[in-house]
């Protein structure tokens, strides 16, 4: 750090497996990358390409490896998967994977029903060549599960090989373990804590109140997606409680 | 394209006449055009320097000549029109389009009050010098036409010679087209259709939900203007349902 | 300017004391900055590193260095003041001051609880090393005072030896002079502007909609500050009336 604040929570370093700040990129240049790894490289610990914008972005390959060089994996959002699984090109998915040399995927089922023993047969399949992120939760607004099943969902989706489950919520937040204004069904989580241990999932939270709230329920390095690239440095604030929003909870240390 | 998904729905190409993603550049830096062209510029087919924003920014003529060297005509914002006919300073705004060398413009009226008839006249004289696009719909969340009138204007604006009519939303996405919660007046939009050709009108769709709207109402080649420059790779998802939102709707292919 | 567009606002020219812009960077890259001078070098007045965002990012120095050789000063937000305040670290604090040769600071309040007195003996200590400006207002939405109070504070600290006061908005713009909804408190500006000269105010406004209110309540060259970084530009346009939003506003001149 640039100078000494005293009394501040501590932050896990790198390689995390907890504290983690999983980064959305959904179309950043290469020199825009470079611009992100300078500030923000060594507070994220994974970079999603968001849904399936590695199908139109180009110098993909140049892209992934700018990230893989400063030691951030990269992998392709879920929605990726399930436009190819839906098309019957499970195959040809893995051959993606292999072709960018990615050593993480994404299995969800936010846009597509399929039997869960299905989403977690390619779970396991999946998890023999790469580490597998599952996501729990439908993009669908009007879909939501009780907590019991969420519980349920995620305890298959680990015995099947998930390294994390991330509890969706879209690029907007509004989802999943949120209501449509954004707001966290606070229920719903404190359910799932009770069963799943937290450094197991992955929460979604975009909006800055969503990862507040999450900050101030579980502490400075509880694991949040779906960051954007701007976001990082401000969420770095957060978790040490040197912004307002989460100020005095840090106090007391 | 990267890899290969089967069944997608079949993108126009350049230089497109349906399917255009007229892009709203309010201030991007020499660095950032580039930037932006890298990322963008495949799916980009004209860029509009928003409102005024040209007079205030620096660099202009090399930022224009980026942008054409890379294919991707340039116009002013209307409301710089606007703001020098309503000056009486028209031969002035028509030199300052010869000296930047810019062969579209756009004529609107979102902040001043002129007779259609005048309107028109400048587009038609307009159209002797460069390919003009003419805008319809005000600035102002009071002012709201009948729809037999937007039809009307569009109808004479086309005679008068505009290439395209473009469907005011301004860079916020609530009025003109939207209510003021940026919601479609879908019995509007319905009933323009049924008089003016749907390739002839660029929809200003800035926000995601009304994009998406547009793609189901017309297809992945509809024309969608002031899209901001980082949206443009999440827009060419919704167009080819690779995304949520348009994912259900491309699968019948 | 580019070009001549008659009868604009006259704009005041740098170094300003009014119609001073004041921006927020909250992370931006070393490359980034650069871009950012390019633009909006000539509009921006004073630099912001919003709230405690100096201590993680990268490259502080050499970023600091940038914004200082293109003429424009810095100072660190005030959350970074109150967060080694309330640690008892004050002379830490002015070593980093001097550390990064910076030349102003910022005194504040809005998330720690001290008495008066003491808040503007800070600024009375800190002005014989700094230039200072200082903000009333809380970041808690639930504390309001009332408009005698804060025109009593503002007067005490300028006494006290700041610069200028800022009218407390946060990076969102919903606390301070603002309600929840983002609206001005209108009596509340009416009444401070009774008593305190508007160019010893900076106001805090990060939506467009309270730039355009300032702008047509005091005029082209009123203090604005929390501009965002790209909209500079924009908020240009409004001063001079090239936007729709102050279009009609100025055309009387």
């Amino acid at each position: 750090m640039n100078y000494t604040i005293n009394n501040l929570p501590e932050r896990t370093q790198k390689p995390r497996d907890k504290g983690i700040t999983m980064v959305m990129d959904k179309g950043l240049s290469l020199r825009q990358v470079e611009d992100f790894l300078e500030v923000s490289g060594s507070y994220t610990d994974i970079v999603k390409l968001g849904w399936a914008t590695s199908y139109v972005t180009p110098n993909l390959d140049q892209k992934i490896k700018l990230y893989q060089d400063a030691g951030i994996p990269v992998y392709f959002g879920g929605t990726l998967f399930e436009a190819m699984i839906i098309r019957g090109q499970f195959d040809d998915y893995r051959r993606v994977l292999d072709k960018y040399k990615l050593e993480h995927a994404e299995v969800s089922d936010g846009s597509i029903t399929i039997e869960h023993a299905e989403k977690c047969a390619y779970i396991s399949k999946l998890s023999q060549q790469v580490t597998v992120i599952s996501e729990v939760g439908s993009k669908d607004v009007q879909k939501i599960f009780a907590p019991y099943k969420w519980i349920q969902l995620m305890k298959a989706e680990i015995e099947a090989g998930s390294w994390k489950v991330i509890a969706e919520a879209r690029e907007s937040g509004n989802v999943g373990i949120y209501r449509d204004s954004g707001e966290v069904r606070q229920g719903l989580v404190d359910e799932i804590l009770t069963q799943i241990p937290e450094g197991t999932i992955i929460w979604e939270a975009p909006q800055k109140a969503q990862q507040v709230w999450f900050i101030q329920l579980i502490g400075a390095n509880v694991n949040i997606g779906n960051i954007a690239p701007a976001d990082v440095i401000p969420l770095e604030t957060l978790r040490l409680g040197i912004r307002s929003d989460t100020f005095d909870h840090f106090l007391g240390l």
